[in-house]
């Protein structure tokens, strides 16, 4: 008993010694302040000492025989990283037999003596890592037939190092799921960014092209570490300056900076550019000095840019000029500047995201009326992008009726990273799991299985053609991303757009692991928070389908009182619809009918009230206040319990979070600690403004037990903000 | 001979071995990009090993009792550089005899023992650092009888270490000759910064209060290291929102970070704000209800923020409101603000930088006029601040006639580290050698020696309060201020805000050492660089004493053809006055008589064309193209000369700064190179612009041997930019 104890004593100390040591190795690597800047790139010693010693064992010199550019820097951030992460100088030989082995079978000898071509992945991105004994030695290979799988395979195995994986019986065969995997940008000429939360546009155009910081690099590798190899450098709603030669050469110069990491830049295009700066005095699609007009662009641009990716188009969309505004329809415009980019290779990515003059009976329907009849009206260089939900990047959507609509287009998906309705860049939102439903939401197009993933990856039909958009929320902010945790929406979309198969909790857990910590009780809670955040702010924000019910024009904060917005369509009242009845808008064969835009399975289940999703009730159908939801609850008291449930699991965050204290290093858990509890205010400040907003129709009270609001509506409906970030003042 | 031979080719192998090992320490060290963050608080591990070895048994432990805030962030400041300058963990202790004991008399029983009172500085943040032998031990001690003091001294101790100065006869005893040592920030409360060249604004006003990120932080110990003590929030051209509850819980917040690093937050003060934020129907400063409204702000913000340090105010000048409006004086505005301010000990800082309604004759003499005949009718707590010359911060301006000329009232300079005439962020322009050229300035107010320096720090005309302005240059840029050099204007304003006494060659050498190297050819180098910066921007840009002559409105690149731009004194033509006679302003007696502003001697010398310094000479004369100068050249081969030498000796730093490979980071190196390059077409830019525009008076062609402009004068005439940064697009 007593040698027992003693001896609980003596592990309880030497956890304690353990302990402080830790702190203290904790202290010594944070003697710096701890921006967050280096994103999920950090490549600090690995803390765990067998694990260190093990992978010094195991990797005791590279051979690595860059020849390309690419190739080049792909050696680079293995040598920046092998000597972070392990401490040492690592020895790079072609001589000596090597114990990692790097590049492709034309670049590499020490590659095409261990294995032949046909057993690398059969893409140019895909890759192969791979431990074997040659010799009776260890090794192990990271190859691919191309430099830039090369590069990929690098970024990959160095996550497996940061994430403190195990090396011995690696067999990693990855390829991209989707081909163009690329950020949207809407950074503006004057380096504001439309929808931007993290400071300004990280493109400083008037340095360009002369001045290139060291940041510009940081970019591309961040993208190219997480497969993101494309880049649309300017806002959708565009300037045609952009594409004058001035500003083709500062493109350009940030081309070839991209360039070695496998990164394409891309440019919105203004549709009414002819006009603008071509001196014309239409911008007709079917005009033939228009068309040569493009024709003629697209040839110098390429001349400036020969890997040029191609357009991103915002056209007859909220004021932006198109091709209807001269009687044509949208597959015309595109085509117009498909030709232009096809000998070179060029795409286009026609937006979906569209309005026309008149406000429709429901704004859901609008793009599928628009698009769906253009089916196989396009050039084979264009896709449709299409955001996930029909109306705009709200907490949560159903997914959008076009995919699996138009099977002979190649359809793209348009993710909003940038918070724009989840709360800015001060609200925790993992949009992980957010990705994840609408990428796995069955579309029925052609059966079961029929997955959004499958539509945009093309393999439901069959196209080669495919391509993923996610609008950035990255800015000048020292952290990139303004929030600590937004970071992880810019890792996991690119993580995603690679192979949408990786479930949200995964790449959580790689993410954290690989920007925090890898202690496994951090990794938990952290993982916790995140995989909780996104339902969470939809329970505060808009639960039971709710949508659009934002505070107008800058969307900071609640709004279900917005009517008069300049169309009715951009109000709040218009999508909510409440009453003395009820609330909710219906979108079944009684109302809009938006449903019958889905294919029959899935507007049966939409159309029907009891086999609905409860988190879409109200987005297709209209309730009463008193109607009984499946809890038991009437809707006004389920309505209360999720905005109440919201404002809770915020503060159970908070109460996670703070646990993590010396687990994290203090700056970054001190900028998470007060962004939280920013974060818990504006909850309670949705949910106390629309509930009251909502009880002044359903007349009912607030269920016993729970706190009642500070304010009376009136308090709410007064609040007015200066200069919110993200749009021009 | 033989063996003579061998040691020299040991000793070539042996300096070749430690290059190789000096090279892998440094690649080490660089292992992560360099952005440029850490400015001049970079302790990196001090890399010459016999003086670390050195300091290491110079300090073996400290001893510091840190018991209020402010001693609680030197401590840690102390604990940061040690660790990180010495690589190794430093033992702190008050038991222990320690090697560096650091505190006041109060707070330190050790400091107490050692030292008394009477021996340390007599000024609250003057600070005294002393080697001495106590029992047979070495020790250093770091006292002051206030914390701020301590404070300052840490910082200063750290710079030595950071310069690797010897520690073993230190006896430094500073006090700060200026007062009150701030930064004018012209932030803007949407993010932006007028004249701002380094991104958007710092201040996150949408997430104030709340979130804090760790860069405040990081600012405050930077102004706080070189005795910077107040800071100006928001923009000269001020919106009243500032001064409404939201916003100074926000400044609160801000104020609450800076506190503990001796820094006061100032605001910029909208003379109408009774009528924009107050209701009322006038701001006349002698209304009783305008009183009362400003006595209540000022009560009302010092409840928010006790430690207020007052409002900075433009009033009257270039559109802003001001007490002209009502009929009354700029001394009836300023002394209606002390007066609010004066329980509270707040001060009120009134710029004479003015504008009336009507084009003077000559625009140099305004502020004199307006102010001169105002000397003696100020409150005891305002300071006039004075723009360093009486136009607007060119490239070269002789000093402003108001120093010396208000002995009754305490003057304040305002200095502009922004570049808003000097190149913005691309051109290295060191302004240590202009700030240093203003100061040492002989007014001869009373006699020779009347300093600038010795206005503004008050003992020329014994004023206890006193002050000093600089119009700072930094954004969200990763490395702060765009430049990597323009961090250097930062460092020196701050420096000779302590001690107008310090050369700009040795707060050049110091800053180099703290930023980039303690490399000796380094070090030279890089100084030359600096130390000729600013000259040669003059040259290419507005030599022999001109002045004015940029692009309208965004002030990039040359305008000497600007005519209509709103009002005379706008233009450039105003203060050139090119024709086909010749050139310059006349402000001797037969011209505008500015000159007879100054002093006696001084306007004699200034008025003189015989005796004025040439740098003045198209300044204060009007000359024939023809005229000789002291060269033996005429005035039109003098000018060419000039601004053909700018561009060369812009081509030297290029030269220069290539040799500096591998002795700096690349990363910086790189940006540097970019930049040089920027600046030398730029600097060919500003050269054949101006001289196509001047040749087209003069008619006289380029002596032999210059390399002729590539373009016409046309050409340049039509250049035109869009989104040039600094100004609203």
């Amino acid at each position: 008993m007593n040698e027992m104890l003693i001896n609980k004593k003596y592990m309880k100390y030497l956890k304690y010694r353990i302990g402080l040591l830790l702190a203290f190795a904790l202290c010594a690597q944070f003697s710096f302040a701890e921006t967050g800047y280096r994103l999920w790139l950090r490549y600090d010693k690995i803390e765990n000492l067998a694990l260190l010693a093990q992978y010094r064992s195991q990797i005791k010199s590279v051979n690595f025989e860059a020849k390309s550019e690419m190739a080049g820097v792909a050696k680079k951030e293995i040598l920046l990283a092998l000597n972070g992460l392990l401490g040492k100088q690592i020895n790079f030989s072609t001589s000596n037999p090597a114990s990692l082995i790097i590049g492709t079978p034309e670049s590499s000898p020490a590659i095409k003596a261990i294995i032949t071509k046909n057993r690398l992945p059969n893409a140019a991105d895909g890759f192969l890592i791979k431990s074997l004994f040659l010799n009776g030695q260890q090794k192990i290979i990271i190859s691919s037939t191309t430099d830039k799988g090369v590069l990929y395979g690098v970024f990959h195995f160095i996550r497996l190092l940061q994430a403190n994986m195990p090396l011995a019986n690696l067999n990693i065969n990855e390829l991209p799921a989707i081909k163009n995997r690329i950020l949207n940008h809407w950074d503006n000429l004057d380096g504001t960014v439309e929808r931007g939360y993290a400071g300004s546009s990280l493109w400083e155009w008037h340095k360009l092209p002369g001045f290139t910081p060291t940041r510009y690099t940081d970019y591309a590798r961040a993208n190219s570490s997480i497969g993101i190899n494309g880049t649309v450098l300017n806002n959708v709603n565009a300037n045609a300056l952009s594409l004058t030669v001035p500003y083709l050469i500062k493109t350009a110069t940030l081309a070839k900076i991209f360039r070695p990491y496998g990164i394409k830049v891309y440019l919105s295009a203004r549709f009414s550019a002819p006009i603008e700066i071509g001196g014309l005095k239409t911008a007709d699609p079917l005009d033939p000095q228009v068309k040569q007009w493009w024709i003629d662009k697209a040839k110098e641009i390429y001349q400036y840019i020969p890997d040029f990716g191609g357009f991103l188009v915002k056209a007859n969309s909220e004021g932006q000029p198109g091709p209807q505004n001269y009687g044509r329809n949208h597959a015309d415009g595109a085509n117009m500047l498909a030709d232009a980019l096809s000998p070179f290779g060029g795409i286009v990515m026609w937006r979906a995201f569209v309005y026309d003059d008149k406000v429709p009976d429901d704004r859901a329907k609008q793009a599928y009326n628009e698009f769906k009849l253009l089916d196989g009206k396009f050039k084979p260089n264009v896709l449709v992008q299409i955001k996930n939900g029909a109306i705009d990047f709200q907490p949560r959507e159903p997914f959008h009726p076009l995919f699996g609509a138009m099977p002979a287009t190649p359809l793209m998906m348009e993710f909003q990273l940038t918070q724009e309705y989840l709360g800015f860049s001060t609200h925790l939102a993992y949009l992980g799991t957010m990705f994840k439903e609408t990428l796995t939401a069955d579309t029925h197009s052609k059966g079961e299985g029929s997955t959004v993933a499958k539509v945009i990856s093309g393999k439901l039909d069959g196209h080669q053609l495919s391509a993923i958009a996610g609008v950035a929320n990255i800015g000048s902010d020292v952290n990139w991303c303004g929030h600590p945790f937004a970071q992880s929406n810019w890792y996991t979309y690119g993580r995603l757009a690679w192979n949408p198969e990786f479930s949200a909790d995964q790449l959580a857990d790689e993410w954290i692991r690989l920007t925090f910590t890898n202690d496994k009780s951090a990794v938990t809670g952290i993982k916790k928070m995140m995989m909780d955040s996104r339902e969470t702010i939809v329970n505060y924000m808009t639960p039971l389908g709710l949508h659009h019910i934002m505070a107008r024009n800058h969307h900071y904060g609640p709004g279900p009182w917005v009517k008069d917005a300049g169309r009715d369509d951009w109000t709040s009242v218009y999508y909510h619809k409440a009453d003395s009845v009820g609330i909710g808008f219906n979108r079944t064969a009684t109302g809009s009918n938006a449903v019958a835009q889905y294919f029959p399975e899935v507007a049966k289940q939409f159309g029907d009230v009891k086999q609905v999703p409860e988190k879409y009730l109200l987005w297709f159908h209209r309730l009463k206040w008193s109607d009984k939801l499946s809890s038991g609850n009437t809707l006004w008291n389920e309505l209360v319990a999720h905005y109440y449930d919201g404002v809770k699991v915020v503060d159970s965050m908070q109460v996670l979070w703070t646990g993590m204290k010396g687990k994290v290093d203090d700056d970054r858990h001190q900028e998470v600690s007060q962004l939280l509890k920013i974060q818990y205010e504006e909850a309670k400040w949705w949910r106390d403004a629309c509930l009251l907003y909502f009880q002044s129709f359903s007349k009912l009270p607030l269920p016993a037990g729970y706190e009642k609001p500070k304010h009376d509506l009136a308090y709410y409906q007064n609040l007015r903000f200066y200069f919110v970030p993200g749009i021009k003042n």
